[in-house]
């Protein structure tokens, strides 16, 4: 104590906590603020805490530092893993979820939406090995709740809160998660979900597939290049763990390792399987040849003939399924982009049938290499079971459904936006209310409140008496494409010069005229 | 304990778990949680608990009750104060924000996002009498965070953070409050706000205006029926204050109980001047005679020849700027919305100029009655202080700004909504593709994936053999107004059936030009 990387003290809420340099320097202003009382901090544990930090805090309170002092090592900052998004970066988002949520009208989905966070309780034993990464709240009285960590569980809570049996929504929010944030990837600890869902008892593997159809939609309409989409069945998955020998205790466990094939190789995998999870050797190598396997629909077909898995009976569920899946992929003309892949666990525990995950492929460099996973960028897959866990009685809802995942595409369009140079208009300001003269600030107000009344996106400057010359440079920076300029020759006529950024060019217009004529002018362009 | 609360004992998952009415029986969750491992059982500190509850605790480990079983008194529902929209509210809400974020583009506005947690610090000292409704987040390890209680303080860490200067932004997003929640007038602890605000060092009341004008623009808009602006300033107030002889220490508090005027008579407010935050009778008697009154320009004018008043700097300044904003609000065409009332205060904090707060008012019963105040559902003023109190050498950037309370207006256009039985679409599909017959579900996906790729909401039913009433059911159930029909005979001939669902209208159309007719039917509707 009291080395280097101590600063200071303080008292949060009524315990006294000791806080170190770097990110806390910020909380010595709490000390010196709550020290006012001076009877508080005479009732600081003191064996807590160094006499001379009590000695700095009291020193600080006879000085009355002032405002800004107090703050010279005020570090600003968002939360550790979030951002803020910058007009620059908000209208790329707009429009990636303009495209999104077109595509899932299109597919006849209604909008939902579910609060922030929920009861703490509607939220456990619903992720598995990642419940520990869910933000719960303070209790401070109450109830206990936690941030939504997805949007699937809300959903589900909602179908079994109002009984309701069928149902297509989309929902777009955001969700948290406590992970090591990897930023350059696009992973965050608050992130946007934009979910497509479908509820409800029906024929085998339609909904599945137009879930399928909606991602490669998305995925061609946003054009962040070639794409494929991994498709295996938990029964499947199961039924190999179950043929290959893994006692049913360790199914979800060895589901796990699985899933981290696409991080991890083979030999970490397998020391995890067989070092941590103590699973066979031989085990474990009956696994790997299996889950090296991807394909097409003739894999689906090789593994019908498999000896061994074909005595599984959940596998053969399992694979019927698929085989379905894929008549009505054809159909829908995207077979080409789906790949049969018996790696593909996904992490989540509430999966029970069939399950996908979408990536996106780089061009190699050269061309006899395998095109690079360059990471997911959607997800889902069929989940029976989930609101069946809210039910009092148990009734279940059968589900399907996927999520985009926003973030990790604004970062691939923002960096090609970056690259290829690309300006983005922050503002959708049509008309600039402009003048060349002094005092003529009642006049541009009295014009600028027609132009809004009329519906015309417009602006001024905030100044009594601007110069002209910054007027018209504010409208070239920002992308303005037209000028109203008002002045004394003009008051007096009875008009209004309108001018066009792009080509400079000035027209008189009578007063009366001008919100036709600038209507008109930008239908034209 | 163990009284009629208790309900009964569940095992969720692998752990078991005691689920009951009432909160003492958490802690019984708690117990029973732990018990999983018998030993651990034993460490459990008895004296804390009934002896009773380890007796069922152990009993339920015992039992193996069955998942459905377990959950028989399992209340699903969302946390207090807060609520899911259902598909029609959320059509209702994007009608709205789609209305207010149009108002704020049209005044030139960029739109900014910020996360939905702050750091705690970032937070204390902003919002005075109301910091214990802040949500905080559990200590997980790492920062001290809580949920964001508005839009403005991030709006200001923004500011400082990024060291801008001058910015128009809007932000809608969810703020979250502890607040007693009162549902039935709208208030709820998660809800949305819409802000609009300009920060940057321009010339006297432009800006301040132009905030007035977009609350005037966005009321009319929604139609909400008739409405008010009250306006004040902070420095009027605290001149009031001031020459009624309230001591400067004070201010704060007296101005908090200024703010509960449009809540409580005044013999309650007096109450609380006097005998709770000591303020002399006579002083507060002198406080009511100034915040009694209310009017127009002309009530400026009073003031300024106001023999006390009229001494005081603070209060000839708010005075001044008053009188320029009414001329600005003339010359908008608003100044008739508009009414100078000395008892606004405002709740909040960091306000240090010009307030104000929009109320909706009822035509009374009878016409010598004053209309009805239907409560707030704006709001908003001039904080010129707060970024400084982020920025480390304490600069500041002036700030005036604006925020809709959109769930107040939500629950009004429900209402309407639903006295004039109003029917709400909660899709847009525009599509359905039918069959009369069996087995004709491959064609009915080749079909649909056509119109998809062409950009055509569309829509089919999940069921291999679907009755061509219940298709044709649905359609007019949910307003979907076109219907494509495929059979034997179409599939022979080449043909597709166009039915309208409206006049129930059918045309055969060759299938390569479905796609153009119906394009050109929905582009005339």
């Amino acid at each position: 104590m009291g080395g280097p990387g101590l600063c200071c003290l303080a008292s949060s809420g009524d315990r006294p906590v000791l806080y170190a340099s770097g990110q806390s320097i910020l909380i010595a202003r709490l000390v010196v603020h709550r020290a006012r009382d001076t009877t508080r901090l005479a009732s600081i544990e003191r064996s807590h805490i160094s006499h001379f930090f009590c000695q700095v805090a009291e020193a600080a309170l006879a000085t009355q530092l002032k405002p800004h002092q107090e703050k010279s090592n005020f570090i600003i900052k968002t939360p550790k893993g979030t951002r803020d998004l910058s007009p620059e970066q908000m209208v790329v988002r707009e429009k990636i979820l303009d495209m999104v949520v077109s595509c899932f009208k299109r597919h006849g989905a209604k909008e939902l939406d579910t609060p922030a966070f929920e009861l703490k309780e509607m939220l456990t034993e619903k992720y598995g090995e990642d419940s520990g990464l869910v933000y719960d709240l303070k209790d401070q009285g109450g109830e206990l709740l936690s941030l939504r960590y997805d949007l699937t569980v809300p959903f589900a809570r909602y179908l079994a809160m109002n009984k309701v049996k069928k149902m297509k929504r989309y929902h777009v929010g955001k969700v948290w998660r406590r992970e090591s944030p990897t930023i350059a990837q696009g992973r965050y600890r608050e992130f946007c979900q934009c979910d497509f869902d479908i509820a409800g008892q029906f024929d085998p593997m339609i909904p599945d597939a137009e879930c399928l159809k909606i991602m490669c939609e998305i995925l061609s309409g946003l054009q962040l290049g070639d794409f494929l989409i991994k498709v295996n069945d938990r029964r499947i998955l199961d039924g190999i763990f179950a043929v290959c020998g893994v006692p049913e205790s360790k199914f979800h466990a060895i589901c796990s390792s699985v899933d981290k094939l696409d991080k991890m190789s083979w030999k970490d995998v397998r020391h995890e399987m067989v070092a941590k999870k103590g699973l066979a050797a031989e085990v474990a190598d009956r696994i790997w040849d299996y889950v090296q396997c991807h394909g097409g629909v003739s894999l689906v077909q090789q593994m019908f003939q498999d000896p061994r898995l074909s005595q599984n009976k959940q596998a053969l569920e399992g694979l019927g399924d698929l085989k379905l899946l894929f008549e009505y992929l054809t159909l829908f003309g995207i077979a080409e982009k789906i790949s049969f892949d018996l790696s593909l666990a996904r992490g989540l525990d509430y999966y029970t049938g069939v399950i996908y995950e979408a990536v996106l492929l780089q061009t190699p460099a050269h061309a006899e290499e395998e095109p690079l996973n360059v990471g997911s960028v959607a997800a889902g897959g069929r989940y029976d079971g989930l609101v069946g866990m809210f039910d009092p009685k148990g009734h279940n809802v059968p589900c399907v459904g996927l999520s985009i995942g926003v973030e990790r595409i604004f970062s691939i369009v923002e960096q090609r936006m970056k690259t290829f140079g690309e300006k983005i208009r922050t503002t959708e300001t049509q008309v600039f209310v402009a003048t060349p003269q002094k005092n003529f600030l009642q006049e541009r107000l009295k014009l600028i409140a027609e132009l809004w009344d009329a519906g015309i996106k417009a602006e001024l400057m905030y100044k009594n008496n601007p110069k002209l010359l910054t007027q018209l440079h504010y409208c070239e920076n920002t992308g303005i494409p037209l000028v109203v300029i008002i002045g004394e020759q003009e008051l007096k006529e009875g008009v209004i010069k309108l001018r066009s950024v792009a080509n400079r060019e000035e027209v008189a217009i009578t007063r009366e005229n001008l919100v036709a004529e600038i209507q008109k002018r930008l239908s034209e362009s």
